[in-house]
């Protein structure tokens, strides 16, 4: 016997309904490519998303082709994030930080039958269509620009298209485990994989992420998402802010610390979430500017794991929260988020701060666990290291295209992480499966070294990783970039570990290095450390 | 296309398992009948749930078979909320406050198999026992008691009853629209009708409870429900508990406002949820005591219009941040919640505190909108009144084995309440349907007038009702209960008004009466007051 309740599809279109009818004249502030800001609001994006959606049902595409963006934070991508889903097709956000051979194969692989780019991207697009084996319309994002014109065969202009849409446009009614959405993870191995999510787990994680002790949006919060929309769909911020009724500043290209500041200062920012490393320089502006982020209540950081000194200047100089988040584009992103319990209220409130450095703890929808290399249970003690697997109601089944792939086991996914998780769900990373340093039957985490590395005034970064060694098997080593003007020596950057770590996880080595590789996403490339390296303990 | 996710079904079950596995050892303090207090936690409750789902599953019952509660807020009728539901039965909590002929109606329509009752309601149910025609169990929430056992033919006790089931008891899959549990509407007309909840209406009910700007339930919460678990589920309080990992304090049958206070001070309540008379008795008693409610943060209001006054005391002398809701057990029963929008925090605090005396907005997942008698739609202006309708994700389709009277208009729910809408979504309840007062084409709220009457010192309660008049059709008249000890003269009590509403409004005549009728819930009768005082105006 069934409920006797109405019921509705869970559907992206509902999002953008409900923002424009109770939030209407709520206020998004988007910075655009050519560095102005623009002023709309919840009620116009709805509308240009209708109009945007009936233009590209008159293009003659099929339902839930693929519509590629190359795009930063701005409008014209939350009008097309509502148009493409809303209507019934899937809105593939691409990170334009690629390669151009990664670029070609992902928009290829996805099918993408239309491409929307910002000014930005226009050498970059036009370098790339003579690859593009299904792109029929490349569309700028913005007015008609005749220079532009002769760079991309047939180009479109974003507000030329949006023209002949009509704002009476209606959402149609659809499954709602119908595809939504497409992002690719930068794999640092293998060809990019495509995460293709749909409305329904897209609406769960906006309902998790709107809860208190996840991000807790709120129509009182002014949100900027500092991470990028093609960057897991900024975390799911452009749905949850439509189904709270927040303000919304999005930053445009501009993600250096000057303008970050600005941002916060003028819109008044309550709430920011983004990368560590976009908060290093953040916060370096904001202390060379004199900036007090008076508006700021909440940071959520995530995509890496956030060292504790940051956590601290955020607490203890500019009277911020900050929530650390952990996650996956094969997550939605949201895994966990480090929010306390009643009971770590009574605890001294520096236990309480250390308890906020771990990546926090599953809300409801998500479970944990983690696992030997046989695929057995390993306790939940807070010391035990193990395989991360998770499982949920917005956790990917396989990969796009790849449905013939199994993926899962027994029903979870394996993060490539390696973890501890203590008995009230709260988990740390240790390191990525592939980093942990195994020296001699133990693990070590190359992440802590680094945490603690970082920490020293004298460097302006570093990484660790593990390279053969003829006793132990492996051994840490210390990669180091001098800060400007500093001299470190081995000794002295060796001897900063001594007390905040077991002698015996202390590196065996320091090299220095001008700057460390990284990847298109900016994560270091450890694999290439390794190789570099790989004598250095071999003497 | 669909998207390539896992698909999980969005059951009850779940939260239980979600409480135990990462809020195991968060405490739930129960007030029992015999006036002990007993302390237990997530995973002793998610423990026993599955003993007793266990023990219910070897009883030969039927899936989705309905299992009555006469129950208070305690922790076994917790157990039982989560062992029915998520076995596969339907938790029928039934309002024992109801007359007698009504609770043999209700119990006998529902086919309810198995009934639960406390130990305060043996005589009930001795009295009952031969009119009902399903119950085959009947079940005592306790320990064994002979005393008991004679005077219910058969009874069977709760603590022996789970001594039969296992802890191991594996929670079944099911379709997530299957019916989950059900409660009764104390209408004033006509039978009780029955709204039958479903698995995926109340997570989509908890979800949106749990997000910042509904109730925002959260792990660091103490969270007491004073509303009974027998009203429209506690308004959803101990699935948004489970969900959230809150701590709960179920306060049991002592509901006056000694009992309450106590409980708050004693347990460290942050977050406490009930109807106005409710908090009338705890403010009393607050105010007599000296308790200054240190820990209470937030109150969430409804049931029935929050006299302005009382908005007032708790921000002014307590600190707590009243919460005015509005819901119907036809929407499980969340409808609106007043909390403040981005724009509203730079209005100066007295504009603020005004706008929070509404009802509130819609979260995502409700719509409201305002008709005319023949259903057209009216403006959302903030004046103009109308006839509200609602539709959503929690809201109901049809009443229990009714599904054939067609309810719904054009696919929305008649409330039977009158209201304005702002253009921000803000509601305001001007008063039920029948209830409002036609005087001369004009519509006048006797709600209204009922909120600046009782704040007048020298009343304990009072009701408007409109009465036939000669010249105006209808006019208002204040039923007035006067405070013990006080004579106030109907001419002050008139004056009273002055200022505070246009002078068409104030009532035509003040009569004095000991006592208002109150139905079996507790609101007053306006029917039976109509009745009664239908010749005061036409001398």
């Amino acid at each position: 016997m069934l409920g006797q309740m109405m019921t509705q599809p869970l559907l992206i279109s509902s999002l953008i309904d409900h923002a424009e009818r109770y939030h209407g004249n709520t206020e998004v502030y988007s910075a655009e490519t050519d560095g102005s800001v623009t002023k709309t609001n919840w009620a116009e994006i709805a509308r240009n998303a209708r109009r945007l959606a009936s233009a590209l049902s008159q293009l003659g595409l099929d339902p839930q082709d693929r519509i590629g963006t190359l795009a930063w934070n701005n409008r014209r991508h939350l009008e097309i994030y509502y148009a493409t889903s809303g209507a019934g097709f899937v809105c593939h956000t691409i990170n334009p930080r690629l390669f151009p051979e990664q670029l070609t194969y992902i928009i290829n692989h996805a099918q993408d039958r239309v491409l929307f780019f910002d000014a930005t991207f226009i050498p970059l697009v036009a370098a790339l269509q003579d690859h593009l084996t299904d792109v029929q319309h490349f569309v700028l994002m913005g007015p008609r620009d005749d220079a532009a014109a002769e760079q991309v065969a047939g180009l479109k202009f974003y507000d030329e298209l949006i023209e002949t849409g009509s704002p009476d446009f209606e959402w149609p009614s659809m499954d709602e485990n119908t595809a939504s959405s497409l992002c690719y993870t930068s794999g640092t191995t293998g060809n990019p994989k495509g995460v293709l999510y749909s409305h329904r787990t897209t609406l769960l994680h906006s309902f998790a992420s709107n809860t208190r002790d996840v991000v807790g949006y709120s129509a009182m919060d002014v949100v900027m998402p500092v991470v990028p929309m093609f960057h897991v769909n900024a975390w799911g911020s452009p749905y949850a802010c439509a189904m709270s009724g927040a303000r919304m500043v999005l930053p445009g290209p501009g993600l250096h610390g000057e303008a970050l500041v600005d941002l916060i200062d003028t819109y008044g920012v309550t709430l920011a979430l983004g990368v560590p490393t976009i908060w290093q320089g953040l916060l370096a502006h904001a202390a060379q500017s004199g900036s007090e982020l008076a508006s700021l209540k909440r940071t959520i950081i995530g995509g890496a794991a956030c060292p504790p000194s940051m956590l601290e200047t955020f607490r203890e100089t500019y009277g911020v929260d900050t929530i650390h988040a952990w996650g996956m584009s094969e997550m939605s992103p949201l895994g966990t988020t480090n929010n306390p319990l009643a009971k770590h209220l009574d605890l001294p409130l520096e236990q309480q701060h250390k308890l906020r450095e771990s990546q926090g703890r599953p809300p409801f929808g998500v479970e944990l666990k983690i696992v030997d290399d046989d695929g057995n249970d390993l306790p939940h003690d807070g010391t035990t290291q193990g395989d991360l697997m998770v499982r949920g109601h917005w956790v990917l089944d396989s990969y796009f295209l790849l449905q013939d792939q199994a993926l899962l086991q027994d029903g979870w996914f394996a993060t490539g992480d390696v973890a501890t998780l203590d008995p009230d769900g709260y988990m740390t990373i240790k390191d990525r499966s592939k980093d942990i340093i195994k020296s001699g039957g133990e693990w070590i985490s190359s992440v802590e070294l680094e945490n603690i590395a970082v920490a020293h005034p004298k460097l302006t970064t570093a990484a660790v990783v593990g390279v053969p060694h003829p006793k132990w098997d492996e051994r840490p080593i210390l990669v180091a970039v001098r800060a400007e003007g500093e001299e470190p020596s081995e000794r002295e950057l060796l001897e900063f570990f001594d007390g905040k770590i077991a002698k015996w996880q202390v590196p065996d080595k320091v090299v220095f290095v001008d700057a460390l590789p990284l990847n298109a996403t900016g994560k270091v490339l450890k694999r290439t450390l390794r190789d570099d390296f790989k004598d250095a303990l071999m003497a």
